[in-house]
């Protein structure tokens, strides 16, 4: 009798340590992941269902040849890094692309598309509009390359202006074109649009008040499948007023009463248009001086 | 017979499957581990033996109220965000703490410390050195809350300049005084420390070049004991000469012929000195004409 009740014993007792173990791992291991997942999702690099349904943010920065050039896009990339789910499309004003942004892009640490297109020299006069061709030569590619399976909001971020990180968390939930005030623009501290009821009804602005849609590029975000579903909308060349690429390419897919106010119904500044002084290189040497070539 | 082969078997299969087990959480735990500590090192949230034992960069901003301060400062947090083992010292140019800037820090995610100390309008003319008190304060700091024991690395950061993230981290490894190139200073690309066989015997620079130290205040980092064990070592105000700041205070610590070349022997550029332009607020209203104040 003795002997039945021990080798009882000894096969039942593993079989319930057994099933103490498993249930124990299967919590310690659902809340490492969760922790992880925290952090990763922090960092841009997400797992998990929640966050892969997250809309992808595609970023659309023309640049160009100039000796601030790295320094600026060593910032964006700095403040880019810390968005999940983000898309950079950059797209450089030259006939190739240039070995400095390539291999900046590369050693980045973000998903990007790196695309070029020179812009003619007829084009480049003061009070003529600035990446006409770059940014419709990132929407042409978004719409080569995305179907309506995919959830994306897209953004025109020029590489000069200055990003806060809760931007990119107002913009993420565009249904179809959202606004929000941009600072140090327009000779202003800020511009923004006017909201009533949830409802833009106007632009606070100091600058061309009579244009349809008073905002700058930084102002603006626009759902991929309405850039799908447009796929005429572009900024335009011809016929351009100075001011005007904004309102002439926000007309084209959406009404001011439509659109979605995003920044605490406009009242909270994220963004800001900042200039970057043209270097003063008035004592670099005509010719090579240093032993070796350091890129800048 | 058979009885007794099946008992034994019963019993010891649950036994082997509880070590297979066993063995099996402890590297997979171990591997989760591991990933989540990577990235958490890349957050600055550094735990493990081998973070801590990093030595704290304390790099010290001073600051002043401006229409471009909250997006200078903004972009500094993108950047600083991402540095393991990271302390700010802001130091404000004005009589008490700022609203804007306790706001700001509170939100930043940012280890830091809030001082201020407001320059005397007398030194607030072109040709004198700036930021000399607020320099001066934060160095105080370090010197009345840090001791033997610490170990860290002193670095003064301007607001206005560009850092990539691998300064860093070339830095962090400072003994006594660190030295590395500075893009966009001097009226030219870049200046640099000149190195023969790891030692640095000359400086690169368009400007100025018989300074004993010809570096910006962006190319040199100190280690915290050299600061503590040199209690009297400060920037000048009296006889301060244009452009002299920095070898009048690295003159106090160090020799060139100590200075430890970072950078790839200084070859590399990870720091540039861009300038943000002053901004154009000729359409701000006079009187408040917008519904709601906006912090900018």
């Amino acid at each position: 009798m003795k002997s039945i009740f021990y080798t009882r014993f000894f096969i039942l007792l593993p079989w319930i340590l057994i099933v103490i173990i498993v249930i124990d791992i299967d919590t310690k291991r659902l809340s490492v992941r969760n922790t992880a997942s925290f952090y990763l999702s922090r960092l841009g690099n997400v797992h998990g269902s929640n966050a892969t349904s997250l809309p992808v943010i595609y970023a659309i920065t023309p640049t160009y040849s100039r000796a601030v050039q790295k320094a600026e896009l060593t910032r964006l990339a700095n403040t880019f890094r810390q968005v999940p789910r983000f898309h950079w499309i950059v797209v450089e004003d030259s006939n190739s692309h240039t070995e400095l942004v390539s291999r900046f892009l590369a050693r980045s640490g973000l998903r990007y598309t790196h695309l070029n297109v020179f812009t003619p020299r007829r084009f480049k006069r003061t009070g003529m509009p600035r990446a006409t061709e770059q940014r419709n030569l990132a929407l042409g590619w978004l719409r080569g390359h995305r179907s309506v399976k995919d959830k994306g909001v897209v953004f025109f971020a020029d590489d000069d202006n200055t990003y806060s990180l809760a931007l990119f968390e107002e913009m993420r939930s565009t249904r179809r074109v959202s606004v929000w005030p941009v600072g140090l623009v327009g000779g202003r501290r800020y511009e923004r649009p006017l909201v009533e009821e949830g409802k833009v009804v106007g632009w606070y602005t100091g600058w061309k008040a009579d244009r349809p849609f008073a905002i700058d590029m930084a102002g603006f975000a626009v759902n991929l499948q309405v850039i799908l579903s447009n796929p005429r909308a572009l900024f335009k060349r011809r016929g351009a007023k100075p001011g005007m690429q904004e309102s002439d390419f926000l007309k084209q897919i959406t009404k001011v009463e439509d659109l979605e106010p995003k920044a605490k119904n406009c009242t909270q500044v994220l963004v800001w248009h900042t200039r970057t002084e043209k270097v003063n290189l008035g004592n670099e040497p005509k010719r090579q001086q240093d032993s070796v070539y350091i890129e800048v």
